[in-house]
């Protein structure tokens, strides 16, 4: 029999320690033993959790407890799981955690104090979906091209309602706040923030990028329109918040933003509040792994599996891979990358203006693929709505502020990276 | 360093070898340690096989080489691979194989030979996309609903063909045939053996079932013709050949057949060659696993992705699940499935005869759904289609056979499952 504590008894340690008891048989067969959960920390022992287990508000009783064989930390914050992570893992005990924070600010300290001692993190990234074994495991034998991954379900279900039914961001934003998709500060989802921490993680199994996230471009949903919804639809595109690594010549692209990606591509085509993540390698081609991104039972799941992993005796490199093992392989910085644009600029309706833009844009060596000039609501202004070729975001940035500067142009320009 | 020998060096085997060479820094950091191809067994020792390893037509050298570590069977067919991996597997050599034939008819027996040494079979369903790791593994918290999964190319192939250019079936196979997609006797591929034999391997790690392909349904695409495919669109339904395995109340469903599906379900969606196993969890809802099921390099990738796992000396029970675990879980005889069905009948133009066909159904306790009648190419003839209610097989078989007791209704009827 093993023994598992719980470090936060949520709504994610409730379902795990409820599936550890309603589908014992099932997890028994496959793990080859029996496992039970034993012990949990909460912050508030008042609150009832609805799991027959024992509950303590010491974390540190959880993990020194002679019957906790494995611990999982699902408390969420970084610097305090920290600590009780490295406490647990310096006392021999395997760890699972669903702490993507945690693991975009600490995971290569965490793999150093883990050693061989399992610490493993499947609902850290795309919740019930197991893209971590996929990629740690499953594709080990390709160098990874390129990663985009939906991992955000609360962007995705807005941008779906926005494509579907023609509805504006400020509607769709409150109507995913009534039905708890979205926080009522909303700037960690729609910001692109959590986007980012799983990313980073992604990045290091297949890269070995050792990022945080000030180190990568992080851009939410905030600026997407109707306008630039119902422009994609015309040329052929779908929007998505996407997190991308991909591999280029000079070395890694590491990003999370607002994607024009084709709508004939299989990730296109994730609606909702699902998650999926599309892996390019180098052998295999293309896979892609869809399923639910967050939820209690779903992430569960995906905490549960990692325990029976550890309970088989099986271990592996927790990041798959070392560290700068690739030579040449290293983070490029935001503005090094390369990609088309999509560019939403309010003008005057007045002759001259039209070439002016173009002008600018043809200084920075940016050139226009396609271009469509649409009636604005106010009476003396136009809208153009255009893409580029492919160019560096340096050059992008430089010419966003030549226009700004251009009297004719509105300062609000909205600026969508297109992927193909 | 550890030692791999291929049986069989066609076109995966020499992509195992050559993607060991080639992927060698990757495949090291990932796995701990080097990994060499040192040995192949062909048939043919004249042809050359473009890679840099040595080749034997003796099988058997390669198993008892003392240089050899692990075995890799690509060789195909059932019963010589059979007696070979069998070999292996008493010789305490850990065992990869692509051969979902070979499982398809003998896995539990494997499964017994191989005891603590493992025998691992990632290539064996859906090529590149790691579909038993996520099953074995990611999943394993999970009671699996359902799974239903594109598992032939080929079919896959053909069917968006007749679906995106309304291309007929004998055209679509010819041009399948003339890209290398079908076999000049396609017979294995669309009539669903192939199909078959990756379902069997599936059923058996969801739900412990022991059964051959003689013991569910299996039927192909031959049958379907643009007049389904034009009556699905309209019905809001894709037609697609699946392999699904299902819990129900009374025991396992497992089946293969062109199925017609909601247009809006993700697999729905899933076009070309391409490959996707859609798998519903109790706990964690739906996944889908989406990629390359055939081809050199794809099946390779699963090949390695096996090794690597030997080489970290991960384990686990070979089918994820102990025979006959829950009780009541076993396989429904073909006649007890229940679903829903689409009939094209071609009956004669002359009043009477549709009350006739309907009265038939209800004779057997079907209920008509919907129905369409469209005028046929003959002059005297019209088409019925129509969808039922859910009814079980056998009362299907037997109205089917009244139907065409008719004399106002001719013999070939056309049958589609459908699966909401």
């Amino acid at each position: 029999m093993v023994k598992v504590g719980i470090l936060g008894v949520g709504t994610v340690g409730a379902s795990v320690a409820k599936i550890l008891l309603e589908n014992a048989d099932i997890i028994e067969a496959r793990a080859g033993k029996k496992i039970v959960p034993v012990l949990g920390a909460v912050k508030d022992l008042s609150k009832d959790r609805g799991v027959p287990i024992p509950l303590t508000d010491d974390p540190v009783e959880v993990i020194e407890s002679a019957d906790v064989d494995i611990v999982v930390e699902l408390m969420g914050g970084v610097e305090e799981p920290y600590a009780l992570v490295k406490k647990a893992l310096e006392a021999g005990k395997p760890v699972v955690t669903a702490n993507k924070a945690l693991l975009a600010y600490h995971r290569y300290e965490l793999q150093e104090i883990a050693g061989n001692t399992p610490l493993f993190y499947e609902a850290s990234v795309a919740g019930g979906i197991p893209i971590i074994g996929a990629l740690r495991n499953g594709l080990s034998a390709n160098h990874i091209e390129s990663i985009k991954g939906i991992m955000n379900g609360t962007c995705n279900y807005m941008l779906t309602k926005m494509i579907q039914e023609g509805a504006d961001y400020d509607e769709v934003l409150k109507e995913a706040q009534e039905l708890g998709y979205a926080e009522a500060d909303p700037t960690f989802d729609v910001g692109g923030f959590d986007a980012a921490h799983k990313l980073l993680i992604l990045g290091s199994i297949a890269y070995g990028i050792d990022a945080k996230p000030e180190d990568i471009v992080i851009e939410g949903i905030e600026e997407i329109s109707q306008t630039d919804v119902e422009f994609a639809r015309e040329f052929g595109y779908e929007i998505k918040l996407l997190g991308i690594a991909k591999k280029v010549e000079t070395g890694v692209e590491m990003r999370v933003h607002a994607t024009m990606i084709p709508a004939s591509s299989m990730i296109a085509k994730v609606d909702g509040v699902m998650n999926a993540v599309s892996v390019v390698g180098d052998r295999v081609g293309e896979t892609m792994f869809y399923g639910p991104g967050a939820g209690g039972d779903a992430t569960a799941s995906a905490v549960i599996a990692d325990i029976v992993e550890i309970v088989r005796g099986n271990t592996g490199p927790m990041l798959g891979y070392k560290k700068g093992l690739e030579s040449g392989l290293r983070l490029l910085a935001p503005d090094e990358i390369e990609t088309q644009y999509y560019l939403k600029l309010k003008v005057l309706d007045r002759p001259g203006v039209l070439s002016a833009v173009s002008r600018v844009l043809g200084e920075h060596s940016i050139s226009i693929e396609s271009l469509l000039q649409k009636p604005s609501r106010l009476a003396d202004r136009v809208r153009l709505l255009l893409t580029t070729h492919r160019c560096s975001e340096r050059e992008m940035r430089q010419a966003l502020q030549a226009l700004k500067a251009l009297d004719a142009v509105d300062e609000s320009i909205t600026m969508i990276r297109i992927e193909k």
